[in-house]
């Protein structure tokens, strides 16, 4: 397994380098990324290219056994760049261009900047392309999708509309664009969306799907050079997981494998971190295992930073994402940097580079790995539940959230994941028009973008005896954003058996305060819950309901969850937003009971269970992430690999503690 | 009586319209508003015309005997506007043009927006002047006083003051512009303020009048060319009622009435609607009747909306405008948009365009609102008591609101209003400088503007027999917002019995906390009472102490409430805000008693009532706001016009239930 | 001494100036400020000048003995500056210049607005160097260091790192400009940062000093003409105190003496002044006694105001600047405006000219004052413990204050200031380069920037018997905002006898929540204490541990607060900030004893004690800052001067009263 840390030569002295090496080397270590801002350093002029220093550190890296990933450096241009090429420079709204002086300021539809790109990765592709220890490539680093408001990318834009829709008479028809009597007569008079609340919202839609797909583009111009010389060499990116305004699956269909970055938000510590979540997302951008390409090493933060991570939690961040399917971690960044804009985010060593508690933690860990990696090499998680995350619907819903304060992304997907994982069942997170065949269930939570044709393969999973689990904003839009003029949930209706007429925000709009209802369960989930943000006024149709509205007359006729027999399979839908977390335990609990899913234990609250399986191996993490001794129900007679011991019918973990129990 | 809907034939297939026709004509409508977002229907390139989609669609409507006001299209210019003449788009602080792609992006000062505003007008007057359902027009849509930056305005506003002023030493006097030693030597050099805390009140103040100025001047060419080509049909406009930047009063001065656009803001119900303080604001721009040409027909919103009216509330908030003086009447809208950006804005019919519940409902409303007419025709509401709103107090407060959160609109006047509403009183809302003398008592809320006249001119109300209520920062200002160089209450002190040396914010500044004083009641007011806000430090010179302060010994010395006999009349003063509404109750029956003003009925609390009469007739409309049942003392022996009953001493209505009855 | 108000004559009437003059003879006032926003007064028109208006209001006030000190007035220029010389307009970072009609809109670079500033100083100069009742000149108004971004500022910074640096190289390596490859090959390459927290922080620290530097400049300029013209009139500013953007001391290092604008802000009435603090800084910019140029005299605010003083509270304010080393005053201002943007900031008369209570006030403190004045001249404020206010600090930390909301300035030095005011000690506050020789204790809050020099400074005041109390983010940056390479805190380890090889912040960064820990008393300091914000991870090598952790095992090993014996003194070092103002009372307890000192009396909670020494002489103030009568323990048997009466062994002081005790 590669397992190291992210580099940076050319911050230290070379009479450091030597230091460095042999310090990572006695850690475990073997692999960095390094070069990903190095640009001027490697083009110090336009033209001229200068390796040495990097050749000479790689060659120090390759006598420690130290193999390297070199970032392509287009994430931070030099100042000659925006020197000589002022076009290079994105622009904001206001028509001024983004300053010099931070990183990722270019335009991505800059024919220059594109140029320059393709210039430097060829070079360095050609410098490096048989320097032993180099075993592959990220390409620039974090794509975010951010926008540009050049003339060059309103033209580029007005000419993507015009090869998506050939004509204008298709563009305002699918734009509808007849509302404010906003019709186009020419391309050129499409407009760039400078904010998310008030353009039309097909516009919006295509304006951050042009975005997404021109970092992919840009992206693609260096792949290209990278194959074409490179061809023994593995490219990657390290993308940002949930980040919303790229679509990663389409980035990464061009990668070998995803890769990301992983910074779980260090307040207090939180027993369920968002990175088990998001490296599921990960890993389901190509359905494949990943990278941690930047691991958390210590504080991080630009100008504040937060949390240390305390003893033992270095160790066991690693071991979450090693659960859900990384097959290589690089920690970020070996020693926190003496200068420039992220000095306090801090690494494996402090500034004064000494080898100190956070530097030993790794080097265990590091170690571990790469005893464990027989065990591991070749496994995979193969999760029976697959949850349908939809850029479409992503992009769609930052201009019409419906109700103030919703956060489809992780908060209100994270209500059915998290049941899922203190069930102790892992899940995949997949497109919408993902192969759902191997998933007994499928949850869609807000899948508010719904083409027809999507709508259908739901409707066939389940007449084909999937679980499908959808709620609120179910349906809502066409591909471009306009709204369905079926009653919802339109053509999934009969599989859900419902309907509904009427619905609301529950949060208020323009400073009025926000209101909310009482639920009750009916049948198969009991107790009293609340409702907010929002709530549908449900019709059943033949479907049980599950809960219903008890406080407010003019909510008793609807339900607030239903299920439906359809076909061989389950339609359940949530009509509301439920405050307690019990309410999707239950729920989830009678989903996987029709579903005839167990997880493989049931872990107490804080524990975390993940398997990864395949070549004839199955491996139970179990990972501990309160503050307290626990004590877990596991099968008896496993080996439990980091002890060696063979497993009793309980097993004890430390705070923090980990135990790896082969089940086969 | 004219009820209806706004319709927008462009929105839908032709082939849909006749069905839409058929369910208006059974829900009882008779009329429609259409074509305020249409221009580039009607000129799809410049001067090129075709109003053969609306010729179209009005002739099917006239087939269901339904009529039509046609907006002037000027609300949302077409996408060829922007593209052949930039200057008509309005300008920012920032010297930016505002993008094209929402809707009221023009510049109100550009000849060329004027001129095309000016030739569709003309085309359309002329097009449509002999269509028979044709019956009136509104301009352009909702006017909001917004300013503009560009070079343009800043010439018409140099101009503007020069026709006010004349000579520079006199606008240099008005502005006081020896402050910071900014006194104009050339007219080219005033400045445009780009914020309001910031500049010269002087040159605020008349910014403000400037940029209202400037929307009526737009108004009215349209409305010459439409009363020339058009002499038989209405004129009216949509406004905001209290939306704060535009003096109504001078925009509706050319129209054939006012009309609103009503959107209780839908958080959980509230028992007294801010809609109807504003119909009786909206009343006031004309002292006519209105008409509402938007009315809430479901949950609203851009991005996010709200909640959904629950059974009932579509026909409680229709009969609340009613018994304000509402005389035509259109729900926004007939079906929801599937396009454009006010898709969330839901209709009487929801996407899928079904004649559901809110449409139901609208109809039994139409129904019933078109048999009552022959009773309702003619009458109006006859207030006895006037609260006084200054548009010049409103532009000056924005820039020097004297405490932190100063809400005069609303907030502030509601305290007077509602404690009005509470007692069953129907109140108007008119300018300082309206005939007063029809009104047993003038409530003054932070009247801050106060030329000299005006101050002649409530001192006679009062010494000729008025009740006059005014309260803090009264008379601060001259009418160029200059601070009077009196003792506050300045020319009021005689008529108010009090003078008031010294004042203060409660708020703080700078992030200081605020203070509260306890306000104890000394004489026909009983209680304590929380001051926060604002206090003046009252000194009686001959009043009658209603309130003091108890808790600070500071300010023992000095009143908190007054009342003073001054001629035939009294003056009411009342020198901080309370935080209970106990205090305005008890104050505002004080001076009610004082001016032998009694409501018909008190109403319990929940429940509305206001009279409409005229014409002979006399009506009483109660409205149960509650979601319970209520029971009410009325009249005895009268005809229920809803039931056809005979009153009996007491009436009940279930939760939001309506009942009219005739008095005379 | 010299006290007295700032008055406008150019806003108000001739006819008015003798009876202002007469009002201020008889409040006992014997000087004014004025002039500084006249320019268009006294320069209608570019190279016209015309004094006339200051001769004549001079005249009066000379006839009524009442000196001047004139302001230069380019704070404000006049509209002709703007509209004849745009690029006197600061530009900002959007390329947009600040638009005129507010005060303080120029850019310092602009060599236009330069020479317009050195020609109206040099005709004031000339015109007023032999004005008999001239005593002194402010230049311009409330310098603040803000910054322009318009080409000729980009230059001039450029130009200034050139002279600074000498070669790129220099620079390169100073910046550490290796970080995101942002190494500069050009001196005109270098950026301008346009916001803190994104850009490199050597950039960011040395953009912060040359902004203060150009200021100073700027002044410097004026001075130099002044001192030519008028050698015998002194020249000071009216600084702003712990304004964070410019360096005062560099200010102050031009003129005869500092001055200040003093504001307490008023929300409900705070015990302890902040303005206790302010006066310590601004007697440091010079370590000499100063004036308040502006004293609180009503209400104050642009657009919201803020409390009024109430009664007593003008003349306390008063003193408790007179007790700190205030040499002369002055209220802002005499008589509110009735025009332009200050109208709310109230003064001694209201917008009515009356002179009413707040005069009266002010006058009984003038009469007092000037009785005095023979006792209090010549003596200043000696203090045994200095606190290290350090502007490069506060520049680098604007850009990383390494956790939310670290408010260094005031809230984390005012914990420290705070005990010492309970204490009844008084503190000076200088830079940590001065000679510390004279304090028993020096007190180093977050004393973030630290180059070696400084360093072995506080090392070497230790070993020679000073009390060092250093805390959090000690030693972090080098002179050029680099993290020093060594284990926290670098050279002071030794003197402080602990290592810190870790630390976090307890703030979370992204919206995660705070968190807290326990830190309970070990050794000479009892109880439990809340930790926030921030943690040090504190080895001890060889330092007492005071205080240390107890909720959370891994904080177990590490203190919070320690004491080392070093050479002859002490090293403090407290590793976080404590919620309980009763740790530092017990910690500063701790320092006196060890340091032996103490105050002259230790003061009820509420009550400020200063002493004024020198010459001889040697005076007690106390100030009774509640609103409570409050008795105080004093030396019996001394004249108190404001009633004549001999002490006994306790003095009884009303609310808001102040007593001078004549010690020596």
């Amino acid at each position: 397994m590669r397992i190291g840390v992210d580099y940076y030569p050319e911050h230290w002295p070379k009479e450091r380098w030597l230091t460095d090496a042999r310090l990572m080397k006695e850690a475990g270590f073997n692999v960095v990324r390094m070069g990903e801002f190095a640009w001027v350093f490697m083009e110090p002029e336009e033209g001229r290219y200068d390796f040495s220093l990097f050749d000479e550190a790689l060659e120090i890296l390759a006598r420690h056994d130290i193999a390297a990933i070199l970032g392509t450096p287009t994430g931070s241009m030099p100042a000659w760049v925006a020197r000589k090429y002022p076009d290079c420079a994105a622009m904001k709204p206001d028509r001024q261009r983004r300053n010099w002086g931070i990183r990722k300021t270019n335009c991505f539809s800059s024919g220059t900047y594109r140029l320059l790109s393709e210039r430097i990765t060829r070079a360095m592709a050609e410098h490096f392309k048989n320097t032993p220890n180099v075993i592959g490539w990220q390409t620039d680093n974090e794509f975010d999708g951010n926008p540009c408001y050049c003339d060059s990318c309103r033209a580029n834009f007005q000419d993507w509309c015009r090869a998506k829709y050939g004509t204008l008479d298709a563009l305002n028809r699918a734009w509808g664009t007849h509302f404010w009597g906003h019709r186009y007569g020419a391309w050129n008079e499409i407009t760039l969306p400078e904010e998310q609340h008030s353009y039309n919202p097909g516009l919006w839609l295509d304006w951050k799907r042009f975005n997404s797909w021109l970092q992919v583009q840009f992206q693609r111009d260096q792949v290209r050079i990278l194959r074409e010389v490179c061809p023994h060499h593995f490219v990657t990116h390290n993308t940002m997981s949930f980040h919303p305004s790229i679509n990663y699956r389409d980035l990464c269909a061009d990668l070998d494998f995803a890769s990301w970055d992983n910074y779980p938000v260090f307040g207090p510590p939180q027993i369920l971190y968002n990175a088990a979540c998001a490296a599921d997302l990960v890993r389901g951008f190509k359905q494949k295992n990943f990278w941690v390409m930047e691991q958390t090493a210590g504080p991080g933060g630009w100008g504040a930073f937060g949390r240390n991570p305390w003893p033992g939690e270095i160790r066991l961040i690693a071991y979450q994402q090693l659960a859900h399917g990384c097959d290589g971690m690089l920690w970020f960044n070996w020693r926190a940097c003496t200068a420039g804009r992220e000095q306090y985010w801090h690494g494996l060593l402090g500034h004064d580079g000494l080898p100190l508690r956070r530097y030993r933690e790794a080097a265990q860990t590091a170690h571990e790995f790469r005893k464990l990696w027989p065990e591991v090499e070749g496994t995979t998680v193969r999760a029976p539940v697959a949850i349908l995350y939809d850029y479409d619907s992503i992009f769609a819903q930052e201009s019409q959230p419906s109700f103030e304060n919703n956060t489809y992304i992780q908060d209100h997907l994270r209500r059915y994941y998290d049941a899922l994982f203190r069930a102790g069942v892992n899940v995949d997170i997949v497109a919408p028009t993902a192969d759902l065949s191997r998933y007994a269930v499928v949850i869609a939570p807000q899948l508010y973008v719904l083409p027809d044709a999507t709508a259908h393969h739901l409707a066939e999973y389940v007449r084909k005896g999937g679980v499908l689990v959808a709620d609120i904003r179910l349906g809502v839009k066409t591909e471009t954003s306009l709204c369905h003029d079926r009653t919802l949930p339109g053509l999934l209706s009969d599989t859900l058996g419902i309907v509904i007429e009427e619905y609301e925000s529950l949060t208020g709009i323009w400073g009025a305060k926000p209101s909310e209802y009482r639920v009750v369960g009916r049948r198969d989930i009991s107790g009293t819950f609340t409702a907010f943000g929002f709530a549908d006024w449900i019709t059943p149709r033949g479907a049980d309901v599950l809960a219903g509205y008890s406080d407010r007359w003019h909510m008793e006729p609807f339900a607030a969850a239903t299920r439906h027999r359809s076909g061989n399979g389950w339609g359940y839908y949530v009509g509301t937003i439920l405050r307690e977390p019990e309410f999707y335990d239950q729920l989830i609990g009678d989903v996987l009971a029709k579903a005839n899913v167990t997880g493989i234990l049931r872990p107490p609250v804080g524990v975390e269970v993940s398997v990864r399986e395949g070549a004839g191996k199955k491996l139970l993490f179990i990972l501990n992430e309160t503050e307290q001794e626990q004590t877990i129900a596991v099968p008896s007679g496993k080996r439990e690999l980091l002890s060696g011991q063979l497993t009793e019918s309980k097993l004890t973990l430390p705070r923090f503690g980990v135990a790896v129990v082969k089940l086969a």
